[in-house]
């Protein structure tokens, strides 16, 4: 579901990467794409019109053509025997939907009643590093500052971002469409709705869904969610509290053996994660770790981390759910 | 001193801009910059070339030739009988040197023997939103993620910049020289030298220069600075921990007040404070004023600042200084 998007076309290419089994593959968009080619495993597959008669036959969804989709039509696909990977947000809070980040709570996907939950971008690109740190010292607050890239609204925002910096280099005016503010050469807190307490939806999403995944309800989360121009790599600024003192060549420790992430540390060289180096890659790149020295009890952790927002971020971590299954 | 660089030119605009009143301008830049001309209130004024001998009959120094040069010539600088604002690092933690943010400490203006130092550009614009706040309730501890500008780095990073954004739309190869790694499309940790502690200059500036502006040792403070591909305006996601119970509004009616600051802080609209509309304004902008949810004791307020890093972060407050003495 939602072939034709930016996510699915990431989907097609790890389908082919990772050499996903399957018998056949049924590409479906909105009626606007139907009809469309793409290219899969040396084919080229026609994209059909979804609709809730879509999956006849039809054992796993790939589902990200928008939560509203989702909410309507992934009952259908389940009712029809289909397990679906859901990477909208629509059923992420469902207490009876598993909300997945493989490397931390693959365990949880054995209670699904048909629908998994892939959990927002930035929320999996915290998650993989700071679980294997929560595992050993129970992490009590976490404050983190996004640096978001256009990928995660979408095609069209991407684009938009090569428009709106095209524009600016020739000096030309520029009114964005997709994004509600120039994305070239700015940066803006994150395009989704603020709730009463002045949190953004990405932020919430940060909050209760790290919460749902590590089943930690207890820790204690602020997130403030900015996008930068940046094509298709999230980072992220972590600061972490812990129950216990820890130490930064622990935490290097801990990181290095675990899976999913890759250091890039080097201080002499100066050089951290960024998201051009992340852009393509499967891992979490992790840096700029130091012990936090505003927290005097020695529990607390700054980091640095970069993942793609279209691969960890949406459709690989998608898709290793349904290796999972 | 430095009248060709980037904040020299700042400097130049500010003075006709705001009818700064002298008999006569000296520019000074090096040898290599000596004969060119630069327009100043209608007249071309000729670059001189700067040594020990420049400051006879000079009564006010604007300093931004870069931290060795302030070091070298400043003192020659006093001895000649004039009074030195040094816009850079060399003077800054000096116990006998005033470092002031006017709208922080003016009257520590009083004390200088001759120098008196203009703090780094993040560090300033976090004081000037932070210090009305911890007047009225202390602060205990602050931490900041910055998204910085090229501007911050000089004119020549300004310039590659924008080279990079025109190579890598034109899908060409992109080395950068002045930077450390590719601005354009990316993400990168402050490129200034990393410490023992894994904190880059940069940081260590926000740290100490706040505790010595706010005379305040005891604030604890941690700092990440990032680059993020804008032109001139550095914006900061700063996390407040207050020595007592503070509310949003409660912010919102103090920062109101108070001098050199923007509120732009529209939920309905999703309108923050953005580098764009920071860009050659004086007043530091900031918004996302919201209350720290992961801080159990109502003491923590999330906010998100933008500020003119060529303004209020160089040349306008060392100018607001000048026009102090």
């Amino acid at each position: 579901m939602g072939a034709t998007g930016v996510v699915g076309g990431e989907f097609l290419k790890l389908l082919e990467e990772r050499s996903f089994e399957l018998d056949s593959l049924k590409l479906l968009a909105s009626s606007r794409s139907a009809g469309k080619k793409l290219p899969f495993r040396g084919e080229e597959l026609i994209v059909e019109e979804l609709t809730e008669e879509s999956f006849a036959e039809v054992d796993l969804v790939l589902a990200s053509a928008g939560g509203s989709i989702s909410k309507r039509l992934a009952p259908a696909a389940v009712e029809a025997g289909a397990t679906v990977v859901d990477n909208t947000s629509a059923f992420r809070m469902d207490p009876q939907v598993p909300l997945v980040v493989p490397e931390v709570n693959a365990e949880d996907i054995a209670s699904h009643k048909g629908i998994i939950a892939n959990p927002n971008c930035s929320t999996i690109i915290m998650n993989v590093p700071v679980w294997p740190l929560h595992k050993v010292n129970h992490i009590r607050r976490i404050v983190v500052s996004t640096y978001q890239a256009a990928s995660g609204a979408g095609a069209q925002a991407m684009t938009e971002l090569e428009e709106g910096a095209r524009a600016f280099l020739e000096g030309k005016a520029f009114t964005p469409k997709v994004l509600p503010h120039p994305a070239a050469f700015n940066v803006f807190s994150h395009d989704s709705e603020i709730g009463e307490d002045g949190y953004n939806l990405e932020e919430r999403k940060m909050i209760l869904e790290t919460q749902k995944i590590f089943h930690a309800p207890e820790i204690l989360i602020s997130a403030t969610c900015v996008r930068v121009p940046v094509m298709r790599a999230h980072s992220e600024s972590i600061n972490l509290q812990f129950s216990n003192p820890i130490r930064p060549d622990e935490v290097r420790k801990i990181l290095s053996g675990a899976p999913g992430i890759r250091i890039v540390d080097d201080r002499k060289k100066n050089y951290f994660p960024m998201p051009l180096d992340a852009s393509g890659q499967d891992d979490i790149l992790v840096g700029r770790i130091r012990q936090d020295l505003s927290e005097p009890h020695g529990c607390g952790i700054e980091m640095f981390v970069s993942g793609d927002q279209l691969r960890k971020g949406a459709a690989l971590n998608a898709l290793q759910i349904a290796e999972l299954l």
